[in-house]
């Protein structure tokens, strides 16, 4: 690939998403620019021309991951073809084929990201904690229908839900890539919808 | 200190509680052994009697830790002076007051070690699920003699109650982490108890 011949947009974006798969993969530290660069065959004075520093960049990755993250989560969360419920279910299915997929590799970029970085840089938690509260919300919104159409239990709140939900679903994912191994998704699955969510 | 002066199992001590409060503090990767022993002024030499290399000295780590959170365990979950609910809650309200002296940073070093490194290295990878599957148990059987006295819900298992708990914990310490507040925590405790566990 040759960024010569590249929009300037197109060259921003397969930076990120070259960055996104190596943090992913080797998080943050273990992330060298250059071997970045190289992969997808930019120069590093391109780099600089969109990014200040290592930082920036894995700033810039939070943000588009999120995008694209926060794109899935609306059409799984809003398919109004399904009850609630149902669009929670999917959601887990989807990403518990995608981790298979991976061998249960990677994980999830938030969480990740979140141990490495939370103490080690101001700027990189505060987009972390800020992309989770918004999914929370989304979360949160969907528990609230499925409350009101009497398919999930009244109490706690929908936010309190979605805290618990989302916190059980990172440790999951967690365990999942420690293990090397689906099964904690499938008890969370399991869990969660038969004895925590279902009225 | 000096070294010189150390019986050796001492010296041997002292390299594992730094090593452990920098990976804590740090992660793997960003922990320098040339740092740590600058910190407890232990010689090269010294570190390379006790391990093989700086993953060898992970694992002790992880061992090390293990052992102290275990006897911390044993304490807390058999507890017979309280109710196995009773238990968990101190647990959960102990380590909360840990979490909150620490201004919510470092977090639990095996989930930290396992987001970081469970893609990285396979001797930690499964030296890490072997420790979490451990404790897990522990979770279990106290659970279990909730069960039997009625003050926690009979279904679903012990062990999938125990499951969910540990992944929701995780999942909560890691967002105490990321939004630097112990909320996160207070609220797993809040629903775990009231909504999840007690009959």
């Amino acid at each position: 690939m040759n960024a010569k011949v590249l929009p300037k947009q197109d060259t921003k974006l397969v930076l990120l998403e070259a960055g996104m798969q190596a943090m992913l993969e080797r998080g943050y530290t273990n992330t060298g620019i250059q071997e970045v660069l190289t992969s997808v065959g930019v120069p590093k004075g391109s780099f600089y021309h969109y990014f200040e520093s290592k930082e920036d960049f894995a700033l810039s990755i939070i943000q588009h991951f999120d995008q694209k993250h926060s794109a899935n989560l609306a059409r799984l969360l809003s398919d109004v073809t399904v009850s609630p419920l149902q669009r929670l279910h999917n959601y887990c299915e989807e990403k518990k084929q995608m981790i298979a997929a991976w061998k249960c590799c990677k994980g999830c970029l938030i969480g990740n990201l979140s141990q490495e970085m939370s103490d080690q840089s101001e700027i990189l938690r505060m987009e972390l904690a800020k992309v989770m509260a918004k999914w929370r919300e989304s979360f949160a919104k969907c528990i609230a229908e499925g409350q009101q159409l009497g398919e999930i239990k009244p109490v706690p709140d929908a936010n309190k839900l979605a805290a618990l939900f989302l916190d059980a679903w990172e440790g999951a994912v967690m365990r999942a890539k420690m293990t090397k191994s689906v099964d904690p998704l499938d008890g969370f699955i399991n869990l969660m919808f038969d004895h925590v969510l279902k009225t």
